[in-house]
């Protein structure tokens, strides 16, 4: 077992250990409190572990509902959030009951602004059951649900009340959803720690409580420093700016994970043709990012990725911060202006392919 | 003129003046910057003074955009809210862009919500244009919509760059809606200021800058010590209680001030039939809500607010704490388990009638 404190608006641990599931009531009782605790989950994850998180949460003294959404990206969606704040309020769920997000990112997410939101904000707990989450979306307290317009585009900051990371869901994984979660880990290793990045290529799986712990741990740093996103936490952006052009311009069919692998592969290719970053690093990414069975071609091109990232919320008056990495396990935020962006996406784009 | 200084997450300004909407543009560049300026308002209040700001917006070289909802509290509704956000997505509304809430509660409720949550919070200005947005909802960064469950089910504490309380607009309320605001004027008196409660005898049109100057100083002075309405904000809630009872009971026919002034009367009744207060108080409190032409009574029943007043999210678990009267001047809290609540709302309307 692992445990890291955030220290944010609100302090909480980040309690990573295998068999945490069948012991998550004890832990929501002491964190959370309430009488009623509401599961909110999708199909999939709700078919292997909503029976174990129940049994747990009425073992202790919780009277347990549970909300499903389909699996998917498309349930991030601003029919569902309605949805589920109007069965909060049918079933009289009150300030001080507990919502428990047991899911990947979207499902943690979606849960979040909810409890952001309702009743002006109820107590929530996260219990990620992908890698992507456990390491990237459920600590430090960004919440969101998509718009039609793009991704990300509503939310809150709001921290949860713990964060209870079961590794062992992790098996359950295919290896594609096993991968996309990868693509995070690969970017805290570029962004902050080059330690990481090495233990990546000894085999992320085999190494899966000190990789998680090593992650949730450079989050914290930098979410402590920068909760409400103003200047520092842009870091963790690493490939997402043309990620989320990616994804959007695909209408999410390609993943998130993918997106960001092919993005931090681009942007770190356009950081080499500027001066940057030497070629070396592009090269120890793209092995990294071939080891662990992630993208790094995209058919999209400079003009329809260039559309879609104006809509980006990252997107400031006309100017938007660009993630490049200088070394491995060091990047730094690199302001342009959006005419500036689509010469670096040409770059990028240079030579008919993407290396 | 006069100024009232806010302090909470955020700090600002309200500013009361006459005259303020020609010049409001230049207090918005001043104070929120940007390019872009959205004007959120009703039909009504479109008609009567959107021209106004614009032109001062434009003359301090903002790009103003404008939506419009219908007047009255069913637009602020949860389609209202995802509309908004998408229209702002649809239109590239960024991070250093300005929202300006112009109308009554409902658009600074619903306006404010948009912008706490649009690109996870944006900056916004309110410019109250009834009596009770004046002296209450547009002060303290209580934001919200209302769900079919209920009223004021969702929302953010989101405060705003600047109030701009230009009382002139009060001049083309009618009698109704300016009575609507009294309602909340005679509720700070009550749980804070006699002195106010006396010069509202005198009346309150009359001496309508120094009433609303008294009144934001009030609720200014409560958010400083409880922004987050864990305690001492609750006092706020006066005839809230019951009133929201009622609102729901009518499907919000009744007004909102209608509504708190009903139930400022009912709770008093029953503080009086409790010991808490002397009957004078409420003797007090009866003819001051019928000089402001506003009602004491509902041919609502026991049952039916009991019901409504169940899914009133200040329930907490099984308890809910009233706010009650002491005096003309001091109210306190007082904490009742629902069936307690039950007992005292018999009281409330004991002998067959309501006084």
């Amino acid at each position: 077992m692992k445990i890291v404190q955030v220290s944010a608006s609100k302090n909480y641990e980040v309690i990573i250990d295998k068999d945490l599931l069948p012991k998550s009531g004890g832990y929501i009782r002491e964190r959370a409190g309430g009488r009623i605790a509401v599961i909110i989950t999708d199909d999939i994850v709700d078919e292997l572990y909503s029976d174990t998180v129940i049994k747990s949460l009425e073992d202790n003294e919780y009277n347990v509902l549970k909300y499903v959404v389909k699996n998917g990206e498309s349930s991030k969606n601003s029919e569902n959030y309605i949805r589920i704040l109007e069965y909060l309020a049918l079933h009289k769920v009150s300030r001080s009951d507990v919502l428990v997000a047991l899911g990947g990112g979207v499902v943690g997410d979606l849960t979040g602004f909810v409890a952001a939101t309702y009743l002006r904000g109820v107590k929530f707990v996260q219990i990620p059951t992908t890698l992507l989450a456990a390491v990237d979306s459920s600590v430090g307290g960004k919440t969101a649900i998509d718009l039609e317009a793009g991704k990300n585009l509503v939310g809150a900051f709001y921290q949860p009340q713990v964060v209870l990371c079961d590794y062992n869901t992790l098996n359950t994984l295919t290896e594609e959803v096993f991968s996309d979660g990868c693509a995070e880990v690969i970017k805290y290793g570029v962004i902050a720690s080059e330690e990481l990045f090495e233990a990546c290529s000894q085999g992320i799986k085999e190494n899966i409580e000190n990789i998680i712990y090593e992650c949730v741990k450079i989050k914290r740093d930098i979410v402590a420093q920068d909760e409400f996103d103003t200047g520092l936490r842009q870091l963790l952006n690493f490939g997402h700016t043309i990620g989320h052009g990616i994804e959007a311009c695909s209408n999410y069919e390609v993943t998130h994970g993918k997106a960001v692998a092919i993005g931090m592969i681009l942007i770190t290719k356009a950081s080499v043709k500027l001066g940057i970053c030497e070629k070396i690093v592009l090269d120890r990414l793209e092995k990294l990012i071939k080891l662990c069975a992630l993208p790094f071609d995209t058919h999209y091109g400079v003009s329809e990725l260039y559309q879609v990232m104006l809509s980006d919320k990252k997107v400031d008056g006309k100017m938007i911060n660009l993630v490049v990495p200088t070394t491995i396990g060091k990047a730094i935020l690199k302001r342009v202006s959006i005419d500036e962006m689509k010469d670096i996406l040409n770059k990028c784009f240079e030579n008919g392919g993407i290396l």
